[in-house]
């Protein structure tokens, strides 16, 4: 590791960076005169553990780790890694697969959310989305049906054979929520609550974890290690967009920080369109945008009658948009050599095939 | 209320909003040709509950609240409101009075705690700050000592006489450091964490309440809605900094949103410049100017040794740079009308008296 | 227009907007009991000139217009509007056809300025890139060749058939340049730069605008308008990134500008993807992306060793990782149901024609 | 000089750089066996010209300066740099000296502007501003009177003996202010318009530079570093608010980056409360927290009738609260050991002398 150090007042700042170091079974040596810099081997010639660089990095002498990408933390692609492919259902995410995730952004009535169910798995949606406890700015919002909510999108699998994904909010939640859902969603407002993080990671459910409004890509990948921490590999990242100055989209969606996802992590990465648009004409551009840049799969709101719902209606497509959408989606994966998963067949009912056996 | 509406497609997409608002007592009148601009009037005069402006903007045909002071929520300063006045300890927020918390941001050894307590206390801070459970970006860094934190903290109060704020990260642990703490802080990362905001409001004891990174004011002013809502009316706001895009300073320290405070809501508000100046040198000028803007009370970390600490140690002030901080405040205070609270007096110890009597 | 208005103070406060109203010949009139919303309406029914709403929205009481959309600005898309289609040479921008400018940063030696020139050509470019007055961040970097910088680019259309487009900084420069080149550039730094976008603007050349790097749309917009307003109907707007607060891309690409562009103005957006990703591997993802979100064109810096230039040479990419960009980009390009412009063909000298006549 | 680099392909690419550190003078050192660390000492064991920062800076395999103040630029204060103090009439910015800035946004009618000048005079201020030629985001919008304008300012100068500053737009139009002008103001959206920084800074006269909306503190020395670099020593920085994400204030104080400023550069800075607050109730915390700072002065907008004005007015402060401001800010000023300069004094006319003389 190499280190640039602050400016200190006396030679007794560095002392408590060196004394950890060895105790870490680093070598040290200054490398310049003035003692800017650090180097820091491992006496054996080894990588060190993934925990070292964060340990050193907060030391109040140390300005900067120069040669990052030397830290081995779990998130990080290095030489030989394989990418990460994530399972859910039908849907896969990484290693050239592509799988699309839609369905209402709060569940409520079930018969609406069965109706979009079927819409989007014949579209090509792999995964159902749909929230049952949601994150609301006020508590005077509609907070979501909780328990309800989720035995609709049980329901909703059962009936439609498709597979769901669901906001956990509280560490209370998660066996409840573990025990319907096939995946967990960690939103946008959650991605720095560690207590959260380790719960979901322990409930050996696949991982859908959105970026912070304001994070960093350091960050989100250091969220994603919370979870990879407890042994759960199976996280897929979410870009849906960061906070803007301009009004004109509800977020600025960082397309930037999907293509240097796809070099830097071995995990999977996916787009929400819908909320970095705020508004449905601006969801299908932003979607592909997402796709060209190197995402592996979307996730996008869908709704029988957008005007309708109480919250985040305005940026929600209608069935046959969404449909329209997938159609595009199918051809630009193609495009950039990457293939979309397809849904579960339809599978004919058993009695069926008794009756037409002779 | 005065609502501007967005384009819709058809007449129909407006049906929603109109039939919440009559359930909500309101009636409705559109105000042009274009039916751009929507009034909603209370039958009954009357102004109506916090909740109908939330449930009202989040549906999806609704831009805009364009009288938004109007809305009656619970943290709005209006005509006849008096300011809240918290008071933790010998601590006092607001009312014209400011106070001073300080310490060192992680508690490690109970002796350096006890010195810089006691160094604290005799320059003027009325609270003691310092974390037990630790806010971590990364899962490999040093994450407090948790309970035996808290008992360390137990022990200097009593040893020194000073009351103590301590964050609390996961609702699962709200009892315990609410047991323990006489103030409960919720960090940054934690502003949107409703589970824990409704955790801390029924502990019923007061809450200090930091703005999320990229938080907007009114997204503050509804995570504390949130504790206001379980019936516990001490929240502090305190203003630590925004995400910007200069390295300068660690954060963007928002002094207008100081000043808009103090004119928006009856809560009061503390300024933290450690976390947004990240650089010792910045805290005392950025603590300065926040309180010029209106604050009423600084939160500041203070170490005995600031190189040698775990996390933040750049930004800590030694505590002699924190009595010159508190000399400059007592006479900024004055300048601006407002009085610094002043610690509990050392009482001498009981046999003392009693010997001292013939 | 319908307005909504500030609290004031007293009745007086507004009457310098009904004055203004009342001489650009609008009826007032308010909508509501408390003053907030002001309807203007036309006396003849017609929509008033372009300059109406920028005078009324510079009033103090002007808190915003609310059906913006209403205000007939040049740069505006509105029902009937025809796209505008921009020609330099053989690139075409708009109306369905997507064109690749390409080039070095900074002109240097003729010799490479000519090999990029020819093979970015082959590739598919339609307009040639080169920068001969740099604008710079500091006083002591290389501030381009200027009048030297552009002979060559003159010798290399010359040489190669591909007309260029260079930047001009300042108005004094505006002929000069215009002399020269085929297009203008604005760049980012100069977006707001009155004087120079009327001289630019009163040029009679084509004008490739650069969105500046915490601008608007609408200021973008707006900045285009200086140029529309000397009659010159020729503008190129670029989306090239805004200042973001994450280091792993040098800015923060906006796609979601540039699809919303799309339905916003009538005039062709291309994408800058060089100085958002600011690394030349990011530079082929964001390039699709820009595509994908609907941008009519690209612009993207190519030099053939690009390690060795004096600036910006982290963010080229090299003439072959060019060439590939392009096949893509046609191929994406038919997709979203556009065509590349191709470049002029090469025709064969003349006294060739004349030998093999008979 | 210390440099951490980019990895390269191979190590032909580094060999510009090696090549030009040569040429300037510097020995060359790779400091780690990796290469990513290279250590540049000057021959003579001089410190190096002002440009080879920047020269060096802008090769594609630079990453970083590691010793960044150890370059020798002209704003940068070191060891023994005397702070600038900047004299414009009787306002002195800098060296402990305060001075207040104050005046209508735009000139209009003269007999306002005598108004304002008698009425900010009395109070303190020692500068009179007010915009001739005004920077508009809107062709549409009225752009000042220009050559009136100018006359007018000249005329209150007279009038009421208080020196003014004003902007200039266009190079072009430097010598034509600069002969009327005291001070010459280079506006936010200018501040990167090296042109018009090269033309005044070779005025001569003092210059006012506001930071951008979106400029790095670097990127705003490096501004005053155009001016400084033709000669011209005087230049007071301007900070004046950021781009930000929250609309409670027009844009976001900086008042970190005034506090970095005092100890970065000697050249003096001032704050502008009224563009960062964009409403009048929060100019003067705004102006206060600025001064707490850190700040050399404030440049305030002031307006008989703020309501009536074409532009800004919403910020304007009428006569009487500026008055107000104006003995807060020499209290604050005597706290931070700072002196508030004081306006040329009322001189009795020369005839009325003589007639009393016997």
């Amino acid at each position: 590791m190499l280190l640039s150090l602050r400016k200190t007042q006396s030679k007794a700042d560095v002392e408590p960076l060196l004394t950890l170091a060895r105790e870490l079974g680093y070598r040290t040596r200054f490398l310049d005169a003035g003692r800017h810099v650090l180097e820091l081997v491992r006496e054996d010639g080894s990588v060190g553990a993934p925990s070292d660089r964060s340990r050193i990095e907060e030391l109040a002498v140390v300005k900067q780790v120069l040669d990052a990408s030397d830290a081995p933390e779990l998130t990080e692609a290095r030489g030989a890694t394989q990418p990460t492919v994530v399972r859910v259902g039908w849907a896969v995410f990484g290693g050239g697969q592509v799988s699309l995730i839609a369905g209402p952004c709060a569940v409520e009535e079930l018969e609406d959310l069965v109706l979009v169910a079927h819409a989007v798995k014949r579209a090509g949606a792999t995964l159902l989305r749909g929230g049952a406890f949601k994150p609301r700015t006020s508590p005077h919002s509609f907070q979501g049906l909780g328990r309800e909510g989720l035995a609709r999108l049980v329901a909703a699998r059962e009936e439609v054979g498709l597979e769901f994904v669901t906001e956990v909010l509280d560490p209370r939640d998660v066996p409840l929520v573990a025990d319907a859902a096939d995946m967990l969603q960690v939103g946008s407002r959650s991605m720095s609550n560690a207590p959260l993080l380790r719960e979901v990671g322990e409930s050996g459910r696949p991982v859908l974890l959105k970026r912070g409004l304001a994070a960093t890509v350091r960050e989100l990948l250091l969220a994603a290690e919370y979870v990879l921490a407890t042994g759960n590999p199976n996280v897929v990242l979410c870009e849906r967009g960061v906070r803007g100055f301009d009004g004109v989209t509800r977020n600025l969606l960082d397309v930037g920080a999907v293509a240097h996802l796809a070099t830097a992590t071995h995990l999977p990465v996916v787009v929400d369109p819908s909320h970095a648009a705020g508004r449905s004409e601006l969801v299908a551009p932003l979607a592909l945008a997402g796709l060209a840049a190197g995402a592996d799969g979307l996730i996008v709101e869908v709704h029988p009658s957008p005007g309708r719902v109480h919250s985040d209606g305005a940026q929600a497509l209608s069935p046959s948009a969404f449909e329209e959408l997938a159609r595009d989606v199918r051809a630009l994966a193609r495009l950039r050599g990457k293939t979309l998963a397809v849904p579960r067949p339809e599978v004919p009912p058993v009695y069926e095939v008794e009756e037409t056996a002779p």
